[in-house]
């Protein structure tokens, strides 16, 4: 599947998985525009990993576009909420978790719609994955379909030239898979952020986000790069 | 259709159409509560009278949230691209406008979803019309079912709780059936601002929003309230 000329927007968090799919997107020969947010997040510092790592790419452009989601408030990532931590894989699998961002997927895709609509890019590349987010209703591959019609009808390219196509090539992966995948496209993991709760002295080991990273590497038999500040 | 305690929200840009689904939401029993976009456009002081508007219609809340789509561009409300003047019907009617902001409704739409899931409301109102703004693909009744579609398949609230609905009750209504309409419930039209190119001393009189806001106003046989600075 080689195309190089076509044009894609990457929405890039500066994540293991985002990062994963960035790689995905150029290995098919996408030239990629990366878009990334400032949205209040707690985990604010996910953005310089961004810069890096589409710098890296050598990506054609990259958007950090502020969006004030901690002024819509309801989660854990962008409210005085506390984000869980120590939570088991039984406790991570029931329901939606308090770090679920309210229309986080919708408002990020919308923006990327917009871009792309500007740009000239009909594809959208987003790293989410069934897996370890099952518990968020915007990373379900049902919500991704009507997404794609709502973009395909609400916007002037999607109805008069080509239709937008949204790229979630990670959604039926393990964590584990997506760290082999990446590491065979040459991903730097070391590069990547992933913990909600972080500090000047590493990530925090114990929040969900950091539990299925480390699950995941431990699932790749690899040690994960990054550092963590706390005992695990 | 009285319902005194359901919660909505309205966007509200401080024009007419969208000062007359406030009307229309609060006739309707609605708690409503506002939310606008400061999002680079030419006509940024819509904002200063969406604020009057909120006001005095005693709404619960208005958010004014930045979103810098002119940091996206592509459209002559956020870019430097010239405003299309004295255009005529046919004209207006031939295809998509350049002042088409790329994604807005449905960037706005998902900020919107997802102050509505935090603050718990299950209705959003837009003044989209269908008539005056033909050549919008976001302002079509199709695009709002599957905007709605995809908002209760992809958000916590909308796929655990009860469905959201998006109102467009200008949808069918021609710009004088609009002024008729919230002229009966009270709409302070002098408060309202529909201009894509305003100065100090009045609206254009000449832009498409112009246009078609004084043939709404010549439809229903009443002069229009606010300033205009150049001869018409």
């Amino acid at each position: 599947m080689t195309n190089t000329t076509s044009e894609a927007v990457v929405l890039l968090s500066g994540g293991l998985d985002s990062s994963t799919a960035l790689a995905i997107a150029r290995e098919q020969g996408f030239n990629c525009s990366c878009l990334s947010f400032s949205y209040g997040q707690r985990q604010e510092r996910e953005l310089a990993q961004a810069e890096i790592i589409a710098a890296r790419a050598g990506v054609s452009r990259h958007l950090i576009l502020p969006v004030p989601l901690d002024r819509i408030g309801g989660s854990a990532l962008t409210a005085d909420i506390a984000v869980p931590k120590d939570r088991t894989g039984p406790e991570m699998d029931s329901g939606i978790p308090v770090t679920y961002v309210p229309g986080r997927n919708i408002i990020f895709l919308s923006l990327a719609l917009a871009w792309a609509e500007v740009i000239g890019a009909s594809d959208i590349f987003l790293g989410i994955n069934a897996v370890d987010y099952s518990g968020y209703p915007d990373c379900r591959p049902e919500f991704l379909s009507a997404f794609e019609q709502m973009a395909n009808l609400g916007t002037r390219a999607g109805s008069e030239k080509k239709p937008f196509t949204l790229h979630a090539p990670l959604i039926h992966l393990s964590k584990g898979e997506i760290i082999k995948k990446g590491l065979e496209l040459g991903v730097d993991y070391s590069l990547t952020h992933s913990c909600y709760d972080p500090a000047e002295d590493g990530a925090c080991g114990r929040c969900d986000a950091c539990r299925l990273r480390l699950q995941g590497f431990a699932e790749a038999g690899l040690p994960d790069p990054v550092r963590y500040r706390e005992t695990r």
